[in-house]
């Protein structure tokens, strides 16, 4: 149920997109162990009058594919924020041709019970829905 | 204030989200006594492209309908949220036909001073616009 | 690399869109110590029925201008972001000729952890990236 917001500029193919929205889904159920059905991506094509970037950020040339990526879940360690930025990093570039120059990402944690998801019912024991049967063993995390 | 950004597919009726709108509204005003008037609500209509969610979630099939509200308040007792969730599913339902199974939350919590509106002043003792005249007796919350 | 995300009628030009940029960027360098390049802001044009007010809020009118301005930066302090709030609605009255009756603002905070941008390499003594030579010598502050 973790929700991504991706903020980027008009003019990618659905294709692009749909191989981004996977190469970041992709690093979310093997960093958060998130279930494998839940995928919530939304895409905000803009244009360019309504994307406001410097030619320049951080001593680095922004590119057309520069894109915000919006992230929110359950909090987590910094350590395993830093592994699932790495890891979308590493997916945006093998399956999207996205160098890491282009992204820019932020993460709003929540408290657990801050989410509510189609009336499921969450196992306090696992946090996953009480219908799941393909809970990985060693971890008690979703969103 | 809360501002609510809500995500949806295309093709639903103006109608259709002034209900949706109407029936959040009332949860708010009824579970976190925020005033009246103190509606904020963005809807975001997505096309198919770029919304991005996989035919069945937590054993559910997702139907055309499905919708992601985004939340944002002060920071709230686990049970009040829990109970503010009720309300807007209950409420969907009512007012716009909305089944639970195609409802999506989350809420992202702030501190109360992380909010600006329209240079009003609020009173510290109850939370509300010095103003406003009607504020619930029983309680100190907006946002 | 605060993101900022404004929430504004259709019908404003692109002109007002850029003055309304310049002048909350100004604002978080000024008051946050945000690098000059660090500038990412995504304008929303919202259509009326997407965009739920009421006339009246908070006993003042709603005017066509209102805009919803959803910041988002690593944890300040209560009077910084005061600081912020009012230095953004100066900005905004001289720059680009929005009265405060127009303004909502809400800020979410974040970990400093919490933000990765574009394979930059943050100085844990001053929270700018290494590559930069222009960092205030007084604070230790980005995002």
């Amino acid at each position: 149920m973790p929700l991504i917001n991706v903020y980027l500029r008009q003019g990618t193919t659905p294709e692009h997109r749909r191989n981004v929205s996977a190469a970041m889904h992709k690093a979310m159920v093997d960093v958060l162990k998130i279930p494998q059905d839940d995928q919530f991506h939304v895409f905000h094509e803009v244009t360019p009058d309504n994307f406001h970037l410097q030619p320049v950020a951080f001593g680095l040339p922004r590119s057309e594919r520069t894109m915000f990526i919006q992230l929110s879940f359950n909090q987590r360690t910094a350590e395993q924020k830093n592994e699932l930025f790495q890891a979308i990093v590493n997916n945006l570039r093998l399956f999207a041709d996205v160098p890491e120059e282009d992204i820019m990402m932020v993460a709003f944690e929540t408290a657990r019970e801050n989410w509510w998801a189609a009336g499921r019912v969450v196992d306090p024991e696992t946090g996953y829905d009480a219908r799941m049967t393909d809970v990985p063993a060693e971890t008690a995390a979703t969103n």
